[in-house]
C-alpha cells in the first residue's frame, strides 16, 4: 500500500492539527482536516480571547521541520526578557537568557493560523474543510461524523484518526465514553483564577506605548497582569485574577471599584488601558485549567494530540510549542515504524504523556513564579546568578532556558535537571551575594546537582 | 418552614443513599429515594460482582446513629486478621489489632441492601421508587428527570438534590457538564490490575472449607487473589491480576493455561475452587478504579456523596465504610447549619474531600502492601511489633488500626499519623529484632513521630 493510500482523517485544524496535517502531506500520505469553525482567513474577528502566544525553541524546530521556521519568524516579535512592573518602583528588565540569539517571540495565533492555512493549501494530498462539525466519532473503526455547512450529515472513513480538536476535545470524549475498556486516565484541573483580556492600543501617531521587546508583568503577588507586543502597535494585555475575594472578578463588578482597583494597584499600567471600562466589561472571564489523560491513542485507529491530549495553563509560555513538539515527535515515530500505524500510536502514547505532564507542572509553578516570586529578592539573586552563568558560560542553562531554548532535551528532563539547579542556586544566594561567588566553582556545583 | 416541607430527592438506593435516606427520616425530612434498578429484596440474583464487603468501625458508628448497629452486626462474620497463604509454606495468621475487640466485619453487600431497605420502609416521610432511572439532572434547580417502570418520564423538583449513585453518578456527570462554571476538578485512575471473582463452595457437609474468622490472601507479588467469608459456608474469593503479561487475565485465556497456573502459583487454593472453569470463563473481568472530584456541591442546591463523589480500590476495606461515614459528617454538619442546606453543602463540599483523597491514596498502598509486602519479612516484624504494642498500650493504635478501628480520627489525620508510625516502625526493624526492643522506648519513640 502507497502512502497515498493511508488516509489520515485529522480533527481540528487549529495550530496542530494544520502543522499535523501539513507534515503528513508532505511525506506523502493523504490527508482530510476537518474543522467546525469557518475558514479565519475570510474573517478579521479575533473574538475576545488568546490572541497572541509565545513562539520558543521548541515550537520553531517543528516548523523547521515543515519549512516555515523563517516565514513564521517575520512577523514575531522578540520578547527578549520579562519586564518587571513592581508597584511604587521603576520597571526592571530580567533576560530571559545570557545568549543573544535566545529569545521568545509574540505572534498572533490568528495570524501564524493563518501562515499554515495557506501552506496545508499548497498540497494536492492535503483538503481542509471548514464547517465541518464533528457530531461522533467511532474510535475503534477510525470514523467519524461531521454536519456540513448545509447541515447534511458525511460520514468519513479513514485509515486512522487523529483528534487535534483542543482542551474540549470530541475525539478525547469518545474515548473517555470507554474508560473502562481502554482503562482511560483523566484529569482535569482548574485554578482558581482566571483570566481576562484587555488592550493597549498604539501610541498615538504609531508605535508602542511601552517597551516592545518584552514581555510585560505587574506581578501582585495573590494575581497578576501581564503584557504582550502586538505587529500594529499594540499589546494584549491579560489580567490573571482571583475569581473570589478583594482583587476577585466577581467583587470587581462595577467601573467604580474597577477603577479605584487599577488606580491603587495597577497605577503604571492604568493610563495606557484607553479602553478599560469596555474592556473589562464587554470581555469573558476565562478559566485556567489543566488536563492530562493517558492513554493517548485507542486500538491503534485513534489518536489524540496538542491541547486535546495536554491542555495547560499558560504560564510558560509552552502550550503552542508542546503541541507542535507533539508534531515533530510523532512524525519521527512514525519514521522509526514504518507505517505501522499501531505501533507508532502505542510508541507515542507511552513516550510523549510524561514530557506533557512535565511542561503542565511546570506551567502552574510558574504561574505562582510570575505572580509572586518575580520581584522577591533571592528569586532576583538566582535570575542574576543564572544570567552571569549563561553569560559566562555558553554551555550553561537555567531551568527557564532548559524549557524554552534547549529542545534537544525532553520536558520531563528539562524539568528534573532544572528543578535541581533552582534548589542549589536558590541555597546558594540565600546565605551569599552574587558577586561574591566564585563563578567557576558555582558552575562546578550546580552541574553536578 | 418545617422539617417536613424540605423535600430531599436521593438519587440511588444502594448502601449509601438508603441510609442517607433513613437518616434525613429520621430528623423529619421529607425524602424521596429513586433507584434505577428492581428492589433487589424481590430478586434472588448477586450479579457476579463485589458481593462482600468488610464492615468496620466507621460504618458501624454511622449505623449506630441509624439505630441500626446490633441488627446488621447479626449477619457478619468477625474476620479477626489476615491469613497469608506464602507459596510453599504454612499459611499464617496475622492479626488486625492487639485488642480483642477490634475486627473487621465481612457482610453481604446485599443483604445489608436489604436491611437498610426494610429499614426505609418504616418511615411515612420517606418513599423509595424502583426502576425509575435517572436521564437527565438540573442541578441549578434540584429537579430531576426519571423514566419510570411503564416508561413515561416524571420530572421531580426537590428543596434539595442528593446523588449517591455510584462511580457513574448521573449527578457527576451534570457537574462535569458545567466544569467551566463550577471550576470542577476531577480525576479517575484505572490500576493497571483488574479483579475477577471465584466461589470456595461450603464444605461437603456443612461448615466452613478454610478457616472462617479470616480474610485470607494468596499473595504473589505482582498479583493476589484473597477469599472473604459468607453466612453459608462459601467464600467470596477474588483474583486480583494484571491485564498483560504472564500471570494477566488477558493470557490466561484458556482452562488449559488457568489450570496450569493455578497449580503452579495457587496449590493451596486449587483443591477448594471446586468450579473454577465455570466461575472463570463465566464471571467479567472489572477495573479497579480510583475518581476524585471537587466541589461535590453546585449552586446550593445539589451535592454527591459516596462513591459517586469518590469511588476508590477495594484494599482497605474502607469504600462502604468511607460512604457510611459520609451520610455521619454530612447529617452533623447538616445538623451544624440548621436547615440552611448551601452553607452545609458548602461546608461539607470544603471538609470531606481531604479525607475521601486519604483514603483514595491509602487503598492504592493497600494493594502493593497486600500482593508483595505482606510476606516480606521487615513488614512481618513490622506487624509483630504493632501487634505487641497494641496488646502491651491500649491506647497505641497502628496505622490500619487508625484507619479501620478509630473513626474519632478523619481518614487524613489517620493517613498522615500512621505512615509516620510506619516508617519509624520499620526503620526500627531493619535494625533490630522484635524481642531486643524496649517497648516502652519504642512506645515514646513512635508516639513522637
Amino acid at each position: 500500500m502507497s502512502k497515498k493510500e493511508h488516509k489520515v482523517i485529522i480533527i481540528g485544524a487549529g495550530l496542530c492539527g494544520t502543522l499535523l496535517g501539513i507534515r503528513l502531506a508532505q511525506k506523502g500520505y493523504t490527508v482530510e482536516l476537518y474543522e467546525k469553525r469557518n475558514d479565519l482567513r475570510k474573517t478579521t474577528e479575533e473574538g475576545g480571547r488568546s490572541i497572541n502566544l509565545a513562539l520558543s525553541h521548541r515550537g520553531l524546530m517543528a516548523l523547521e521541520t515543515a519549512g516555515m521556521r523563517e516565514e513564521v519568524l517575520q512577523y514575531c516579535i522578540p520578547m527578549r526578557g520579562r519586564m518587571i512592573h513592581s508597584i511604587g518602583q521603576d520597571s526592571r528588565f530580567s533576560s530571559y537568557s545570557g545568549r543573544e540569539d535566545e529569545y521568545i517571540n509574540s505572534v498572533s495565533r490568528s495570524g501564524l493560523n493563518r501562515t499554515l492555512l495557506q501552506k496545508a493549501d499548497t498540497y494536492d494530498n492535503l483538503q481542509v474543510f471548514f464547517e465541518h462539525s464533528c457530531t461522533s466519532v467511532d474510535i475503534e473503526n477510525a470514523t467519524a461524523t461531521f454536519q456540513r455547512p448545509d447541515g447534511a450529515l458525511v460520514k468519513i472513513e479513514g485509515t486512522v484518526l487523529i483528534g487535534t480538536d483542543g482542551a474540549g476535545s470530541v475525539v478525547r470524549r469518545a474515548m473517555m465514553s470507554r474508560s473502562s475498556s481502554l482503562l482511560f486516565n483523566f484529569s482535569q484541573h482548574f485554578l482558581r483564577s482566571g483570566y481576562k483580556e484587555l488592550t493597549i492600543p498604539p501610541a498615538p501617531g504609531g508605535g508602542y506605548r511601552i517597551d516592545k521587546n518584552a514581555l510585560h508583568i505587574w506581578p501582585r503577588g495573590a494575581y497578576m497582569t501581564i503584557a504582550l507586543p502586538n505587529l500594529d502597535g499594540s499589546f494584549t494585555v491579560t489580567m490573571f485574577h482571583p475569581y473570589e475575594g478583594e482583587a476577585g472578578f466577581n467583587t470587581l463588578d462595577t467601573w467604580a471599584k474597577v477603577k479605584s482597583f487599577f488606580e491603587e494597584q495597577y497605577p503604571s499600567l492604568l493610563p495606557h488601558l484607553i479602553g478599560l471600562e469596555e474592556d473589562y466589561f464587554d470581555n469573558p472571564v476565562g478559566t485556567l485549567g489543566t488536563i492530562k489523560c493517558y492513554p493517548w491513542q485507542a486500538y491503534g485507529k485513534s489518536l489524540i494530540m496538542g491541547d486535546a491530549a495536554h491542555a495547560i495553563v499558560p504560564f510558560y509560555g509552552q502550550g503552542m510549542n508542546a503541541a507542535f513538539e507533539d508534531v515533530r515527535i510523532f512524525m519521527e515515530t512514525l519514521e522509526r515504524h514504518g507505517e505501522d500505524w499501531p505501533a507508532t500510536f502505542t510508541a507515542f502514547s507511552e513516550e510523549r504523556p510524561t514530557n506533557s505532564d512535565a511542561i503542565a507542572d511546570l506551567a502552574i509553578d510558574n504561574f505562582y513564579e510570575m505572580q509572586d516570586k518575580v520581584d522577591d529578592a533571592d528569586f532576583i539573586k538566582k535570575r542574576r546568578l543564572e544570567m552571569t552563568l549563561e553569560d559566562r558560560f555558553p554551555d550553561y542553562y537555567s531551568k527557564y532556558s532548559l524549557v524554552t531554548f534547549k529542545p534537544e532535551l525532553s520536558y520531563a528532563e528539562a524539568m528534573v535537571k532544572g528543578r535541581r539547579q533552582d534548589e542549589f542556586l536558590l541555597n546558594l544566594v540565600a546565605d551569599k551575594e552574587v558577586d561574591q561567588l566564585d563563578l567557576e566553582e558555582v558552575l562546578r556545583g550546580v552541574q553536578g546537582v
